[in-house]
């Protein structure tokens, strides 16, 4: 089974040096850098807003757990967003390229 | 369970307030506000181009009917897109931080 | 059942082409065209980068087979990505919309 990550980054350089970690330990396939957006979320009683970067990882649904660790290693964050999502169907070439992951 | 909720909104003004309006009324733990793309459909036989902001809403699954109520009443369109991804695996900190939307 | 299938472009014109094709064909009732990000993977022992723009495209499940057939026809890749998302729940009207298609 294959699964997307998502996890949110407060700046590009965060973004740039988890989605690269990602790749390079190879617990993951690939990673698409969204352009910064906008998150909306509650804080001790205030809506807040701040400038994030939401990346959408590729990978095996085996390597979650490793994964996970990697980006709160890299996270600056104590609590990141980090969720996965099962891929539930794709083509076959390309499900077969990620899962070429050892 | 948690679930991704996703909305388009035909223009920064009509994110902003659904965005919002969900984090305040509790409805959603976090909102995130893509960049302005680009969404393609046929209407009445013509392929049709408009400019769309995503939001991708994450809350609880027994949290769906009243969060989809709350975007109808802000939302312009009659039938906007309301869906719903059930959330497979995430990092245990942050799930319990969607769940504890009472 | 109705799916979110995820597929990349290297750039707009191919972008813009495979949604109106998928959308003309009648395979998506909906494709969302994220503004262009980034895409990092391995190749070759190396890490690279490339300007990709994501596609959010709506159908059924049904359709996917004859969907990923016309994202092929289109793409300069030998192995895009094109992977798909159940949709668990949504506006009922907005999911009877997507069904509208044979």
């Amino acid at each position: 089974m294959n699964i997307i990550v998502y996890t949110t980054c407060p700046n590009e350089e965060v973004a740039r040096t988890i989605s690269h970690k990602v790749v390079t330990e190879r617990l993951a396939a690939c990673v698409h850098r969204h352009q910064a957006g906008t998150s909306v979320y509650e804080w001790e009683g205030r809506v807040e807003e701040d400038s994030e970067i939401l990346l959408m990882i590729k990978t095996k649904e085996k390597l979650y757990e490793p994964l996970e660790a990697a980006i709160l290693e890299a996270h600056p964050y104590d609590v990141p967003e980090i969720i996965a999502v099962s891929i539930d169907n794709g083509l076959a070439a390309y499900l077969r390229w990620i899962d070429h992951l050892d």
